[in-house]
């Protein structure tokens, strides 16, 4: 069987992720163990790699590990509320903020909307982390997770028209439900200010799936169920060919009844999933489809 | 022939104009010329009665009548540059400002915004006397007439995304255009704010006229060819159904070939039209097709 593969330009880790797990593998090469708080990266192969090394993860919102005084304690690049990190400081050896400088960026800029107007609007799952962290920035955010839930709690809440309102997005929602939203908001509200939390480069894996998958029979997305933003390409993906999420090299083993001769075959990833992985399913692809045309889109 | 007419609930001069109609009517019974700065409304049957009155229109932008001194000088809803007002203050016997408060409410939106905003983007007409009296409250404003031309605009600044740039509309635009155009903007800068300075009474008319057009066999729009939301009104109700304006009940004779037995016709109209004209037009309505089931909305 030979099949084309259409490798996406923006693929693997994102900057803030990787620049998460690289500092955490650094401070493994002179620290035997190493505390994380939360899931450092939505990938369980990267997460069972560094355990083995010495990583260790505790949730940073319960009870807090006993030897931490004697250790460094890792923010992940999702952030954390300002006073979990203070609790943090207090009780930790050290601690590594590698929170994504355009997660801060959305905090920072959802303290500064919340303060100028009447209500802030979030674009977000209520228990992704990002959201989490949000509500110790802000007080009361509302916080929806797409534009059928927005409508709803416009209706429910029948706020006055008047009310000056902005609205802001987790940074890994899509940003064809932000516009949609948005467009709900002013609807409702005379006055909106909105800022385009989206990072960008989720916003151009989206843009970029949106072509690969008109010109593509099917869709690989390699990443987790768990990751917000692998779930929203997928999602994109299947608006315009038929689309599937894998995970690892076994995982694409039990997908050869989806392939076929001559196929076309485009491959993206979610931002937790590293450039490794990525060759690694190339290589599998390979050895499946016995001939592959890559085309490297970068 | 029978035919079925809905009235439209919102039909028949606004608020705004028909108070700048009055206070010219009212000024005139005890003054025998009023001047008006610009056309008082975009009516010609309005406009030549008045003017038979003693209603004399000028053009507050060039010379300005000798005799202004000796009386009294209307500002039309429309509105004027503040400096055309001060103009007008120190070479009329009187000024009165019949400024459409919606309207006055967008020329104050927009000053404020250009203060706080690198840029102000206008949906707006070029030429229509809003945006002419707007361009005296803001020095520069990025007028834009459709979604085509904001996205030519946005490509030929090509203006850094970090700009914080505000929207605001022409009061009489309409609200899927600014919709569309928000949707341009928010994906070329990061941090935008919109007031939806879009005349509530219009939007009213918009939707409404949406709703009857889906289930008329025609969409009568009463109005002058120089009124832009009666255009606006015509592009609308085509979007569903076949539609033409009618100016006048003469003009409405030579529409009989698009009747037939049995039709739903609703009838809508611009801000600029009197309640007078749409009874006028139902008459000559019923003289055309003999039999009219006449259904009034409000």
């Amino acid at each position: 069987m030979k099949i084309r593969l259409i490798v996406a330009k923006n693929i693997g880790f994102c900057f803030g992720v990787r620049r998460s797990v690289e500092t955490v593998e650094k401070l493994l090469e002179s620290e035997r163990k190493v505390y994380v708080a939360g899931e450092l990266v939505h990938n369980e192969r990267v997460l069972n790699e560094l355990m083995k090394k010495g990583m260790v993860l505790f949730n940073p919102h319960s009870d807090l590990p006993k030897d931490l005084k004697a250790h460094t304690v890792v923010v992940r690049a999702h952030g954390l509320p300002p006073n979990i990190v203070k609790r943090l400081e207090d009780h930790a050896g050290r601690v590594v903020d590698t929170t994504c400088p355009i997660v801060m960026d959305m905090f920072k800029t959802a303290k500064g909307l919340a303060k100028k107007h009447d209500r802030l609007y979030v674009l977000g799952d209520p228990n992704h982390p990002e959201i989490v962290a949000l509500r110790g920035y802000v007080e009361d955010p509302i916080v929806f997770k797409d534009r059928n839930e927005l409508e709803k709690i416009l209706k429910m809440r029948n706020d006055n028209p008047n009310l000056k309102v902005a609205l802001i997005s987790q940074t890994t929602k899509d940003f064809m439900t932000f516009q949609r939203s948005l467009e709900l908001l002013v609807k409702h509200f005379k006055c909106v200010s909105v800022n385009r939390t989206i990072c960008d480069i989720t916003i151009k894996r989206e843009e970029e799936l949106g072509e690969l998958s008109k010109k593509s029979d099917v869709v690989m997305v390699i990443g987790s169920e768990k990751s917000s933003n692998t779930n929203k390409l997928l999602r994109i993906a299947r608006e315009n060919t038929k689309a599937f999420l894998v995970s690892d090299p076994h995982d694409l083993r039990r997908r050869i009844p989806e392939f076929s001769d001559g196929m076309v075959v485009s491959m993206v990833s979610g931002t937790s999933t590293p450039d490794q992985l990525v060759d690694e399913m190339i290589d599998e692809l390979k050895k499946i489809c016995e001939e592959v045309d890559v085309v490297w889109s970068r």
